[in-house]
């Protein structure tokens, strides 16, 4: 493909609203170009990024037995309200009323249109098991789009559904999608961790997120020095490395002035005690109704050390909440405990008592004695109050143990691009789902339903592998493999050894982009290193009257000068696998 | 691929709502499925069509110059204000509000936003000429989807838009494009038809329907039955094939009395003249506001034989009316003749009076009288008359005369599957995008735009392929070009021979479906017939034991037995492109 036939524009500077690397270079590269906030035109070679990617993905399930459909991507209503969802899911669903007044909404997901689909044709358990997957526009009403693909509102999603016999049946197919998705970002050369992760609102109960690491990422993970764990911060449980156990002496409670004394900072500095011996009380409410203001009802505590952060998953997971609880405020604390936060505590409180297991191994400690500018130390549970349930309820750090070793975490940031989930038979219960067993009974399928951001892994891959001066694209979905710079596009012979190697190497499927504009050596070299394909060819009249082209690693940025006859040989080694 | 692996489950009946075959014959087959009116999951076997005639359509334009791209499909209320459409394309373009309360509406077709993409590219007369085109899923809000993907609310479209310097520029632009339609559309091996077309409100002077051949087609097409001219019936010249000139010699004009006569099969009777001796007066109006009430300030009158019909695209085109104009009442007739429909006549009228030019060769004929129960005799234009002007305003009919030629015209129904247009300035200008031409000038680009149904080709090829038991498929979309029936699937020589058969055709880019089910022959036989690909082959074990298996013809039914060796021969005989 030459340049000039193609549809290629690049920008020096990117555009103020891009904040991330992957984003300024997407737009600098032509890759994409705003129409609107969080809607993009994907230009012919960002296209051509896309598609391998999908290729490899439709490659990898196909070989697993799942099969490709095409749902819409307009929704009737009463589809969602089969599963309540119509309500559930919230403002980030767009729904709207056609000329006729009917209510439609721009699927985000695509469980409901699955389960519509199989629900006359699988009658039997012979039919199963089915995997069925779609690659699809999705629409989500982002309130503020940002970072380019990484939070759009129109993205392009692959999506599978599995249905399956039972549970053990559910379980294998989520192995096998685990399995096709280890596969499918394999394939792309990037740097990305497996990680468990929490089921939000989709329900289910096995869940694991694929995660390439990047700095902008949006997800915190930990992850093990020693072995394959790895965990989004939202799940991950905390174990100290050095557990504190104190063996004193119980001592007896007393009441002291900290007057001014609100956080633990000033507290630790004021007592002489570190952050990690002090105890700090959280209140929350547990409320999940439409009413903002019924919340002392469900009022509760979260102790915590103070050197400790809560984790509003595992408090929302502890208590079987659907979404994190929202914390009081000022004016509920009061109400609550009898004091403003800062000099609150579990003593005498009359609410349920959340404590981490950091704090269970504490003795004789300092906590807040419920009225303004006083606390209590020597303060020990079971004694002063008793705690409603003991859990883990903070948030792992790195330095924590590893849950599965002797190891220790480590913090990475990761972009979310894949998702499995076992589903059970949430969908199929609510949308009377139902297939005849051995025995002739009519049951519910177990499904387990399986993402992958299309798109969004396009980018993360760039936002994951660029330099200062542009792209490296993964070999896999480069949008060409190969970027010859013809310098002299006028000299027959830097044209014809140009166009000869471009035939040679796509023989051998490698794509090949020949830059032929009529401009100066090194604003093709900015541009090669901006949209950064992996192999660049430079052709020039001077070099090659010499007898010399030289061949460039994108990635090292290493040359090598040689004879055009060695060229192409030199350009496959490049593009070896792990070079 | 074998049928237990993929997701396939046919119908003995088809939904009510299916009214044609193509329809009937896509449900039946589990080809799609309704998820709501105008919305359809195609199953796996309908997308492998589409993608097979996607691929088509890119190789055909890859070939000449375009490039893909991938355009939203959500867009922004400005955009559209741009050329004044959000307003100008009515109910069917389907507009929103998202949760921040700004405006959207779902790509009903793409122009604006392709011109938004190029305006700031697009610098020089060097950049053109340059050809965009993506296949996007577009949404029109049909009042009433019916006939399946024919007018349904979600489809596939590819469209593309070119950018030249100028008109000269832009209609080889057409040329390259209608020359690219016609590749794609011979490789389907489809009859279709190029007919002139009107332009709509899409703009332009210059426009191609590509127009699949099927009964059930929407379209009246008129074809030369000696050249290759074509129109669709909205623009078909109408010539008389034996034309109607009386050289009589003038007569005085007579009023008689014709009570009762009304319409124009009473008068002939009344009178004894035929009907095409006749001349009908019409009225219309030609106001183009939004006040329905506005009429008697633009009515006019149109002349025709009384055997011909208005043709009100024609009449739209030479008055420069951006949609057809609307009949008047009877009262608004009253107003403007004296006298109600039935009695009117061109005499005496004070509005503009149209006259077809088959009414041009008529002497001495027959009108009314603008007064009630009264005719007029021997009235002749030029003397108790003068039209406004006389032009072609008939519809043409099958055996007219062929505007290019000697012959005549026949009649055809069609499926408009591909439409190219030439659209000039329209939307550069209204969207200021520009490009400085040799002198440093700004100037327009010269635009046109070119669309091709691909959901709508595929259900028009089954529409004008099938037979009393199913789908006939063209070879270059068939899902699968071989059917195997393996009567005896668990039967190890059965299998075995089957499965052999299937590499050896699939590594020659044959696509193998095995029917492996646990089925009678019978239902194996109506599934395969149904489906519809273009070769079965039976392998059973009875016949497998005397050395024989059938290879079948879709199309024709031809039947040959063979022994197991020369099958694939047969098989590839059978999908000799012509066979």
């Amino acid at each position: 493909m030459k340049w000039s036939k193609n549809y290629i524009y690049t920008l020096k500077e990117a555009p103020t609203d891009a904040e991330i690397p992957s984003h300024k270079l997407m737009i600098r590269a032509g890759f994409m170009k705003k129409l609107a906030p969080g809607l993009y035109t994907y230009g012919n070679l960002a296209l051509r990024a896309i598609r391998k990617f999908e290729a490899i993905i439709r490659d990898e399930l196909n070989k697993r037995g799942c099969t490709e459909i095409l749902m819409p991507m307009v929704h009737p209503r009463e589809l969602w309200e089969e599963t309540n969802r119509w309500k559930e899911m919230g403002a980030g669903l767009l729904k709207f009323q056609n000329r006729n007044e009917h209510w439609f909404c721009l699927g985000a997901t695509h469980e409901e249109a699955v389960t519509d689909y199989i629900r006359n044709d699988l009658k039997s358990y012979k039919d199963l098991p089915k995997n069925l997957y779609q690659i699809q526009t999705k629409y989500r009403d982002e309130i503020r789009p940002r970072f380019g693909l990484m939070r759009g509102r129109e993205f392009s999603m692959k999506d599978a559904y599995s249905f399956d016999i039972n549970q053990e049946g559910a379980l294998k197919s989520y192995d096998l999608m685990y399995d096709a998705y280890r596969s499918i970002f394999d394939r792309l050369g990037l740097n990305y961790r497996i990680v468990k992760a929490d089921a939000g609102n989709i329900g289910g109960s096995q869940t694991h997120e694929f995660q390439l690491l990047a700095d902008a990422g949006e997800d915190a993970l930990l992850v093990s020095d020693t072995t394959e764990f790895a965990a989004n911060i939202e799940v991950c449980p905390a174990i100290d490395a050095t557990p504190h156990v104190s063996n004193e002496a119980e001592k007896p409670m007393e009441k002291f002035a900290t007057p001014g004394q609100k956080t633990i900072a000033d507290l630790s500095k004021f007592t002489g005690q570190s952050e990690n011996e002090l105890v700090k009380t959280l209140f929350y409410s547990a409320n999940e109704g439409m009413d903002p203001k019924d919340k002392s009802l469900k009022a509760f505590a979260v102790l915590l050390r103070g050197s400790d952060e809560v984790n509003p998953v595992k408090v929302k997971n502890l208590l079987g909440l659907s979404n994190p609880p929202t914390m009081l405020t000022d004016q509920e604390v009061l109400e609550v405990s009898g004091s403003l936060p800062g000099s609150c505590g579990p003593v005498g409180l009359k609410i349920p008592v959340y404590m981490d297991n950091g704090v269970a191994g504490l003795k004789n400690y300092i906590v807040g004695a419920n009225a303004e500018g006083f606390h209590l130390k020597n303060v020990n549970h079971g004694r002063e109050y008793q705690p409603t349930k003991t859990a883990d309820l903070r948030m792992a750090r790195a330095g924590d143990k590893c849950p599965d070793s002797s190891g220790k975490l480590v913090a990475y940031r990761g972009i979310e691009v894949g998702h499995v989930f076992y589903l059970g038979k949430k969908y199929s219960e609510k949308m009377k789902a139902t297939f005849l067993d051995q025995n002739g009974k009519a049951q519910n399928f177990e499904m387990g339903c399986y993402g992958i951001g299309v798109t969004r892994t396009v980018q993360a891959a760039i936002e994951q592998s660029h330099d200062a001066d542009g792209i490296i694209w993964p070999r896999a979905i480069a949008p060409y493999q190969v970027h010859i710079c013809a310098l002299d596009p006028k000299d027959s012979a830097v044209m014809s050894l140009a166009e000869s190697l471009e035939r040679e190497l796509e023989s051998q499927c490698v794509d090949v982009l020949i830059d032929d504009r009529d401009e100066r050596p090194g604003v093709k070299f900015k541009d090669a290193d901006l949209l950064g394909f992996p192999v660049r060819i430079v052709i020039g009249k001077k070099g090659l009257d010499a007898g010399e082209v030289e061949v460039v690693e994108r990635k090292t940025k290493q040359v090598v000068k040689l004879k055009p006859a060695e060229v192409h040989g030199q350009v496959m080694k490049f593009l070896e696998p792990g070079s």
